[in-house]
Parts: C-alpha cells; structure tokens; sequence
C-alpha cells in the first residue's frame, strides 16, 4: 500500500510577524512542524503549501496528488480565493480527506461545507485544556487513554455552531469552565471531514506527541478509500426491470 | 398563541409558459396553490412570494414577518439572487423553518445550508410513488398511516447527496425500481430544515390533501419556538468561577 | 388541551434511612418534591410511585394513565420486578415518555432501552457543576441562557456508555476536571427518551428552579403526540400494486 | 497483520429438516456456505457454530478467540441461552463485531442490543429485492455499484423498529412496493454492529457474489481495531488537577 499524501496547508502570516510571539514558538510556521511530525510516522507523506503562494499552494496538480489536506487558518481568512476554495470543496466531496486545525473553524473551506455560521467563544487566558475521549471505539482515539491534556490552550466554548456531527469523538474541558465538541467527523458525499480543536499560534500545540497521534489517527481516518460508484441525472430503468 | 405566518415561494416560471403542461395543472402557480391549503389549515397563515417581484418578493419586511418559508424552483435556480439567499439562509440560523419542495433540492439556499451537492438520479415517466413512513412517531408523520401515495411523480433517486439528515422519516418507493429518502429534517443552529421530495410541476401534487397534510405538519415542526440563549465571540470566565 | 399526566417514580430508600443525609434534604422524598414542582407547571399534572409499594405503584392502570415517567433509583436497581420493567419499556415503546434522572443510569429500564452497559466515571466531592447548551433550538433548551450551574453535585464523567444520542442537548463542566453529556434525547419507536445528570441524593438539586425548568420542557418534549399508525407482522401487496 | 477471525453462527435447524426446501438449497447448513465464502477471501479465517451443539458452539474460549461473529436464526431464537447471549453482547460491548442476517433482526442478541422491539413487515412471494446505496463512501459499499439486486427474497418492510442507525449504508426497493433499511451500522461502546436484510433460507442468497462481498466487507469494517482506554466507576480526580 503506498502511503498517504497529505498537504499541509498553512496561513503562514502570523509566522512572518517577528512582533508575534508565534513567530518565536514556529519560526518556520505552523505547517512546517505539522507537516515533519507526520513525515515521521509510518505510511504517511507529507507536503506543505501555504496560503501566499500563487493559488496558495494548490495548484490543481497538487489538488489530484492530494489524499488528506490539514487546514490552518486565522487572520486572513478573507484572502483565501473563492475559486480554490470551490475545488477544495469538490475534492472533499470526491474522497479527498480533510482536518481542519483550531481556527480554521473560521475558514472559508470549512464554513462552505458546514453549511451553518461556525461560530463559539473563545478566551485566550493560558487555561489548560483537557480532552475526553467520548467515542472510545473510533479509529481517531486509537491508543490514547481517558483523556490527554494540553497545559495551555485558546478557550474555546460551547455553543459551536455546527450541523451534528456523525461522530463526537472529543469533548474539552477548560479550566476557566468552558466545554466543547473538540473532535468532531462528518462524512460528505465521500469525503471525511475531521474537526480538532487545539493550535493557538503562540502555544506550541503541534509539538506535543499526542497532539500529532491523533492527527495522525485522523489522517489516516479520514484517508480516501475503495467507495460505491455513484451515478447522477437523468436515469433509465435498469434492464431487468424494464423487461418485465 | 398567534398563526405561524408562512411564506410560500415559488419560482412561478414554468406555469406562465402556456406551452408547458404545468400553466394547465397550476393556471395561477403551484404557489398559490399550495397558499391556499395551507391558509385552510388551523393556526397557520400563509402568503406568496415568487422569483419575478422585486427582491424575489423576500424584502427584509417579509422575512422579519415569515416564520416559515417553503420553496420550489427548479428552472430558474441561477436567477436568485446570491444576496436574497444569504438573507434567507441567516434566518433559517436563526430560527425561521424552511421547507424545501421537490427540485428545490438544486436550489441555492438549500445547497447552501447542506454544503453538498445535493445531485439526485431522476426520470420523468408518470410512475407510482409510495412514501412510507420510517420515522412513526416523528411530527411530520403525524395522522399517516403505513405509507401514501401518489400515482404519477417524477423519479427521484439514491444516491442523494446530502449530509446525514437528523431524522429520515419518509423513504419513497418508485414504480420503476428505484428509492429515494424524500423525507428528510436537519436542524441548523435555531432554525428547523425539512426536504420533501413530491411535487413535479407538471403533476397535481400540491392538490392532494395527504401531500398538503405531510406539508401543514411540517410547517408545525418547523416553526420557531423558545430556545436558549447563545452567545458568540470572546467570552470572560463567568463570576462564580473567577472568584476561585 | 388536557393535562399531561406524569408518574414521579422514586426510589425512595435512602430518604427513609434516618442516617442519611438525604433523609434531612428530602423528608418526604425526592418524588414528592419533583412531583410538587410539576404540579405548580401549567399543563402538567404530577402523581408519584415508589418501590416499596405493591407492583412498585406500577399498576397496569397507573401505566395506562400515565403519559410520561419520571425514575430516579440508585441503591436499589436490582429489587425493581423484572416484569414491571418489560411493561415501562413496552409503554415507552408505544409512546409513554420516559425521563431517567441521574443515578436511573444504572437503572434496568435504562439499560433495557439503551442496550449498552451504561457505565460512567463517578465522584463524590461537592463540586460546581456546569451544564452547557450544545443544541440551543431544542425545546428541552428553552428559556435557559448559555449555560446554568449547581453549586454542588456528584461528578459524573465520561466516558458515558451509551448510544449515541438523537440529540445532545447539555455537556456538564466539573469542578474537578471532567465532562459528561448530560442531557441526552432518544426516539424509541413511537416513545422519547431523555436523560439527564443532576440529582444526587445529598443535594438539593430538585429545588432547583433552573432544574425544574428542564425538566418540565423535557416533560412536554417526552410527552406522547399524534404519530404514523405502525403495522407489524406478514403483509400483502396493497391493492393499488396487486391491481398491475 | 493477522487473518480476522470469524464464526459463522447458524441456527441449522431448516437446513435438517428435509421436507423443508432450505435442506435442498443449503444441505450442510447456511452457515457452511458462507463460512467458505468468507475462507475464500484474503484476510479472513471463517469458522462455525450451530444451536444444537453444546453451549451452542460459543464456549468460552471461542468467544475469546472470535474477532467477528455473524448470527441467522429464525425458528428457534428461544432456543437460545440467555447465558449465552449475555456472553455475546458482552463481547461485542468489548470489542467483537457482530453481522446479523436476515431473520436475526428477531434474535435474542439483536433485540438486546437494539433495545427495541425490532418488528417489521414481511412476505414470501418470491420477489425482486434491489438494494440501492445511501451512503456510497462506506467501507460496506466498497466496490459496488449504484445498486445490486437478488431475482428473488423475502420481503422486509417498514416500519423496522430499530435505533437510528449509525450509518444507514442500504435501503431495499421490493417488487411489491415495499422500501427497507437493509444494511444499517450501530457501534456500542467498542463494537461494530451490522445488520444486512439478505438471506431468506429458501433462495440461493449466500452463493451470490454480491452479497458475499457484502458480507466479506462488513467483516472487515466491525472487526475490532485499536480503541482508546475506557475505566469507569469512582474516579479521583487527576493529579495535574489536585495540585492546583
């Protein structure tokens, strides 16, 4: 089996902004540290792209080699073009998985195949966050424990406005006493979408071991696999119908 | 309590055409057609607006007076106005029902609010159809027995590309071989989305009061009701927890 | 519209233990203050039932009359009538609304209807409880603000072995840590079902108004409706069908 | 990566009855035939167990050493041990995956799973079943086409009294204008479950590829796979916490 080919896309703005303190804690972007730590593990692939490169990255080339995107997103939301944007859509829609990362719930992508306003609350208060495990049995919770924790996380709370998701795998505790539906699937027409909360961009999130299996557990979820065929339109009746 | 106040759209196209066979079954529209029942149903008013009035007759006065919007179009899908639909869409989030007719499943706001394509197979062959009821106790079904029918619709069928519904209450039987979820509830933030699948123009569909009956239920379950309160953006820890 | 007519099923053992503390928060019983706070509800009229009574106060009339049950049960799951418990389940089944408050978790009607294990993390520590609402356009939502609190309750976590919910409506945040979906909705054939935490029987919780307020719109949400007529068993072709 | 281990449970009572015509179309059983389907496949090592041998063939250690279980009964589901089921539901609750075929919509460990009473309708009279797929990127469709179609089956129709399903993977068009949830995913607690409508005992069901393929693509997807750790019961609260 060859491996997953996953794009990493990044923002990369905040980054390039030596006033930001994440420009301390990603020097080389977000993506960069995404993109190795998956490198890392077995039968995955890793490539990056980023949002102020022509097409962002994503050329239609890059779009077909493509078998699971990661998507972060924060300030400049507005900048991405609404025609990459369409054939991300499309290819999520053929098979092609995709996890969207902390702020991309903001993300034209997400909020496109979502359907609803995607908004919460949010605090940025250096609160820890501890993430349950309420699907023990799905595939992106494979090997962890009753929870795993991140010392400082960006709060994000309830409500989050979101069509149900088929599969509520993570739920967040923050200290400050918020909750929220942290690790979130769905699946559209063939494609397996993954929501997962935690990656401020002054927090080194993307370091942290468990952080990177269970996007790496998603990665592999949310991969593209042998489907139905599905046909549209006009349609006639089938022979052996027709013959009776 | 005070009437749900509906406001039945149509794109009111193919029935001014007096060459086509629906400005024979619908000689003043199927809109006005379906106005007419319901404003014969206890507790619910209705009004009309269709593609041709200025704004698509859907002005911010009408939307601020509409509880419920139900919507058919079909040939005309490209000629609404992406601003109108937004407007709509953001009601429906916040609260207002919406009942999606037949080919309204290509409409813009109901691709909108589902984030898929919404493609369908379909036939025009005056074949059988038979809803059965596969939710018994859900409110649309509300006074149906096993299943209902209707003897001449246009095919509809599987695979529809659609998000999961939160319920599937009608599955549909067609003469020529196929099945079709027909239907089909989602809620999105406040607002309550039902798709129901009969009513081809060229049919007498909105004339048949078990069709008119599934419609009226749907505009009870789709009406706004109390809901919580929800609060969106940066958030401060609550009092209570502060003072720890 | 007549009353909805609900059985408070209570337990009612530890109340009676002069040595416990729940003997001095609820003299009379839990049932009796849950029933009272109903009793004052418009619409709604409360009766109660206890174990100790003979058939449980579960009579086939009591059944018959009621529209939803109330359980709260805790020390004593295993001396509840193995054939009481197949008549709750069937009368839920039918259409009687069914709310498990709390320790009913545990209880064998729930466990018959949920099919799982049912399990749960627990904890004893007079910790804050606060419950989110994650579906604010839910009745059993209605008039609550983003969230409400009890100042003291017994820690239930997750993992909450269960199946997946038809609606979450509440995710509590402990004090101590943890996350529970708390208030959980399931259709059951023609019957609803919903769960929810609060309740321990050391606290004051059922004089809690916010707590009643849930409650009782869980009451008008469970409460029997007109549904579909249901046919079970060998079937002939319709007539309309045989006739081709 | 080892062969996943499957035993095939049949009630083989029909099946020795030789005036029955299931002894002519499976005269060592159904559960042999599609214990050497499964065989046949890459992956999977198929073996049985019948109702009439000791503990019905579900002894411990078999348990112990099943991965997947698919289970036909249909004359004879009283027959089944309580014991025996308990041990089963058990299993899958930990992990086993289960396939329930046909008329074991009606057995012991489907009802107790389901908790439901798992009615439907039905009719012998040889006819035409085509089964049409809803959710086309389910690993349970993999490779199929729109639809596949058995010339003759019995008829199962709704209502089907079940727990909405996970994942509804198919419906079923019948002749005689029955529609049917025929292929429908749960997951309980670690567990898969799958139930596939094919397999009256008196058609050639489980010679034909398709439904092979079916069946051989349901074992792989409820086989059990890494889960996240679950503990339940009294739970202190995490160090990182008390510290605070």
């Amino acid at each position: 089996m060859s491996d997953i080919r996953v794009t990493v896309w990044g923002e990369f703005r905040h980054e390039k902004d030596s006033s930001h303190e994440s420009s301390r804690v990603y020097p080389d972007g977000m993506h960069t540290v995404i993109a190795k730590n998956l490198n890392a593990m077995p039968g995955i692939t890793a490539r990056t792209a980023t949002l102020d490169e022509p097409e962002h990255g994503l050329t239609d080339q890059v779009l077909a080699e493509t078998d699971v995107m990661t998507w972060w997103g924060h300030m400049a939301h507005g900048d991405v073009d609404d025609r990459i944007v369409e054939k991300v859509v499309k290819r999520v829609w053929e098979g092609m998985g995709i996890i969207f990362l902390h702020s991309a719930h903001f993300s034209k992508p997400f909020k496109r195949l979502m359907g609803t306003g995607c908004d919460l609350k949010w605090r940025e208060a250096d609160e820890k966050a501890r993430m349950w495990v309420v699907e023990p049995g799905h595939p992106i919770a494979a090997g962890l424990g009753n929870c795993f924790e991140l010392d400082k996380e960006e709060m994000y709370g309830e409500h989050f406005d979101i069509p149900k998701p088929d599969a509520l795998v993570f739920i967040t505790w923050f200290e400050g006493g918020e909750v929220f539906r942290s690790g979130c699937c769905w699946v559209r027409q063939k494609g397996r979408i993954f929501y997962f909360q935690p990656g401020h961009e002054t927090y080194p999130t993307y370091y942290d071991p468990t952080i990177m299996k269970v996007i790496g557990n998603a990665v592999r979820w949310t991969a593209p696999r042998p489907c139905a065929d599905v046909q549209y339109g006009n349609f006639q009746p089938l022979e052996e119908i027709k013959k009776k």
